[in-house]
């Protein structure tokens, strides 16, 4: 194995698709999930994010980042005007249409109707969910910041709904996702089925010297 | 099947450890990461954290989710102090020693000595890098935002190093994870390879209506 650097300067320098890649590809595995909104007529909308990451349990808060407000951006006006919006797991079946939500298409057609995707609603609030997927978030809008080095956001929200396969729930509030076959994916355009998974124990004073 | 609905007030309602389980469960997959810091005196440390999010590729900008300061967090002293932090892949082989780096150690003694785990040295920046990961990214802090609502912390930085094994790295810039066994993870405790993976299309004007 040999290893090689690259330096600032050679990212700097790089082909604008050669670093897309690299860049996207280099933390390693990411969280693809369907992000659900509506807006003011009625008409929903329905995106991929990899980026949506734990923020809190107590109160519990789930964010996403989002790309610079140069191009119209659905999602966050939805979010902005309707205040809600649901994270939507990726399952192995939803994948095809799931990456086709990256797609652009005609104004004011939804994204539900082009994938074929079909939405689920709630009585509690108005984003549409993925009636397939096995975890379905529903959140409100809690907080925005604006990351001031590249004109993206952070985007906070504060899970209101949690509808879950029941067999999925495990007795110590884990879920169980190899029932699912829930995906992980990496950079812009992969997806994965995990193989075998290990729980480790809580490192305590004792175990820590054990290593 | 059958689908269950929890309600926010059944979420405030639950018992601690439950709650914490599954609210970090719930965003399927995360991205395990060790992150190498030093402080003013020399003394390393290094941490996983699994809120590693990909902020642009131009610049290049990586970030990840720091908990709130009651405890002293010698992550976020050294970067503020250094200026540097170093963030590094976690295959299968370094899976139990990278999650002991979550146990709490004498003062003083750095999760390097304690877990085994070999540093690496780059000219360009003091923070200390995983020998053994095979994707190796330094970063210089560019931005720290405050998370109101739960008094976290967003920590922005923008890479200034990349050592990676060469062998990885495709003429088109993508990183093939493959060879290596990286991981990705579930919650606070689980650790998973992934099997077969997928790379679809682009989605265009003509693709996205043949979906």
């Amino acid at each position: 194995m040999s290893q090689i650097t690259i330096t600032a300067e050679k990212i700097h320098q790089m082909e604008v698709n050669y670093r897309r890649n690299l860049i996207n590809d280099l933390p390693s595995f990411k969280s693809p999930h369907l992000i659900g909104t509506v807006n003011t007529k009625g008409i929903t909308n329905l995106s991929i994010f990899n980026s949506i990451v734990h923020i809190g349990a107590n109160p519990p808060l789930l964010g996403f980042i989002l790309r610079p407000l140069t191009v119209e951006r659905h999602t966050y006006e939805n979010i902005k005007t309707c205040g809600y919006f649901t994270i939507n797991s990726v399952t192995e079946q939803l994948m095809e249409r799931a990456h086709a939500c990256s797609g652009k298409y005609p104004k004011g057609v939804s994204e539900f109707i082009m994938t074929g995707i079909k939405p689920a609603y709630s009585k509690i609030q108005p984003a549409p969910y993925v009636e397939e997927s096995p975890i379905q978030i529903a959140l409100k809008i809690e907080e925005e910041q604006a990351i001031k080095s590249n004109d993206t956001r952070l985007i906070v929200g504060r899970i209101v709904e949690i509808r879950i396969e029941k067999e999925m729930l495990s007795p110590k509030g884990y879920i169980d996702v190899s029932k699912h076959k829930i995906l992980t994916g990496r950079g812009l355009d992969q997806y994965f089925t995990v193989a075998k998974g290990k729980r480790l124990a809580r490192i305590t004073k004792d175990s820590c010297l054990l290593i």
